[in-house]
């Protein structure tokens, strides 16, 4: 874990940095639609486009980060390949993007990873290494890769590369958008989405105001933005498990100075706005991508909406990576 | 039921018909997106492109043909409203339809239609009359409806309106797509999609080969096309609930004429075809949209595949109300 608390200043990716992002990973990663629904604007209130990073390759924006990474590390950095320590969809994501690359990937992954993530990351040419379920252990084995292997670490979302590469997503939606957006909505789990949004806003759509929405049970972001300090996210809990990360040394910085605030949804919020995605979009939706919607369904149910009404919304919808066997509402 | 066996000629939509009722939907449907996965082109060893319909308004291409249907009407023959029967989209799309026009509909439904089938139609205007789950019955309801009230029927996909309405999805296909495509393939049920398809190609790709897909468990088009003559499907059993009707007597001589063939999926495949296209696109598909993919898988595993190998093939995605609490692989 970075010493998040020493970092001061928030280092931002510029427009030039975010658009040579963009022109590095055209041509690996998808240019995502905006959809929208008749039938959830009416029952929300707001005009709301989701950007649909469910369709993106890896089925999530992750793919974004981890190509801009592996392509902008010098030949010399990544000669003995790249390795970090994920259990999610970043695992997939800098797996896919070594192998583009043509170097070697390894992935720390915790011995009790859902067989179907393993064997993702093993589709896509990723080495496996399997440490326990701590983070301490999960630290400690990424460090002992590195010295055996001299891999070059991608962090999941304290990466200055990947935050720049994630940026690239709120550009689009920007020369995608009819008219400025009132408002956009990311996740946030880690912050390297949140913030490499509020760095693609700031260059190119500084009246918009950008939230993080997260679960209630892992509300870190909320609570350090309350405090004015990083607080860790400490046994969180909810079926969002995107977001169980405490943000970074990075991240945090740019979020603190630059988001207009976090928004939080209840459990139950989640499962109706997966379902709701579902039954009106046709889309399929990992829990944290619709933890957005799912707080302002929770703004609404608690009379708190009058902010966003009839806003012109854009929710980054941000992966689709659902178990078909795992469905949240036919868990006993 | 029409008298299909005495129709011997089939009256195809024309170029300029199709155009119209183009005209006349838009603004009222969604122009839908073809989308495409790579990883599906790679697992079936095709160039693949799915045409969305399940984004389309009430989630299912029936709204072109109702659209079409009720504002193609004159206003004498629609001054007491429009009725049909129908449990499925139709009902939904019908009801959404006359709405938009401003008059009423009647929609006949079985006592046995599930709660959420007539919510959505209450939801779109539409009153409901309720008849026993019997073919008999349902007719003779319709007949009463209509007596009483003079409301016009719109039949789900007899109707040579309807048929032309639904021929202007596979016209967007044509427009949308990079090349002439060598195969398109949809669904068929009682044959409004796959008719009016058949018209499309005809106007604008008469090179490209049209093919119907339906379950082995309700297989009447394809032993019709063999047999040579109308033969209605009886007591089909499928999961595929958009697929259980026979062809209609305007829709039979066009299929039979016009038709490259028929292709079957056993239920198995059909629930594969579900799965994958929910893990590789993040769709919600209901069963019978999922059917042409189905068949194709099930060509490959039969060793079948090779007249379709390496084509550039489009899929209509006919739809997409899957019931979030009736997902099959979850079902016991």
């Amino acid at each position: 874990m970075p010493q998040q608390s020493k970092h001061l200043f928030a280092a931002v990716p510029t427009a030039d940095e975010v658009t040579k992002a963009h022109e590095r990973i055209h041509g690996y990663v998808h240019r995502t639609p905006l959809l929208s629904s008749a039938a959830i604007n009416q029952l929300i209130g707001a005009n709301i486009f989701f950007k649909c990073e469910n369709f993106q390759k890896v089925g999530a924006f992750k793919s974004r980060g981890a190509v801009n990474a592996v392509f902008s590390a010098t030949a010399e950095q990544i000669q003995h390949g790249v390795c970090t320590h994920s259990s999610g969809n970043h695992a997939q994501a800098l797996a896919r993007a070594a192998k583009l690359r043509g170097i070697p990937s390894r992935i720390v992954m915790p011995e009790t990873a859902p067989k179907v993530k393993v064997s993702a990351v093993k589709g896509y040419g990723g080495q496996i290494v399997f440490c326990a379920p701590t983070l301490s252990d999960r630290e400690a084995t990424l460090k002992g890769v590195m010295a055996e292997t001299g891999a070059f670490e991608v962090h999941p979302y304290n990466d200055l590369a990947v935050i720049t590469g994630q940026a690239t997503c709120a550009k689009e939606v920007y020369e995608d958008s009819n008219g400025s957006p009132d408002v956009v909505i990311t996740p946030v789990g880690g912050g390297g989405l949140l913030s490499g949004t509020l760095a693609s806003t700031l260059a190119w759509s500084p009246h918009t105001k950008v939230y993080g929405a997260e679960p209630s049970g892992a509300d870190d972001a909320y609570r350090s933005l309350k405090a004015g300090e990083w607080i860790p996210s400490i046994n969180p809990i909810t079926i969002a498990d995107g977001l169980l990360t405490s943000l970074g040394s990075n991240t945090w910085p740019i979020i603190r100075d630059h988001v207009s605030g976090i928004l939080t949804a209840d459990e139950t919020y989640i499962v109706q706005a997966m379902r709701l995605i579902w039954e009106r979009m046709k889309l399929v939706t990992e829990p944290s991508a619709a933890v957005p919607l799912a707080a302002l369904l929770q703004l609404r149910g608690e009379r708190r909406f009058q902010p966003f009404q009839n806003k012109h919304i854009v929710i980054i919808l941000s992966g689709g990576n659902l178990d078909p066997d795992r469905i949240p509402w036919n868990q006993s």
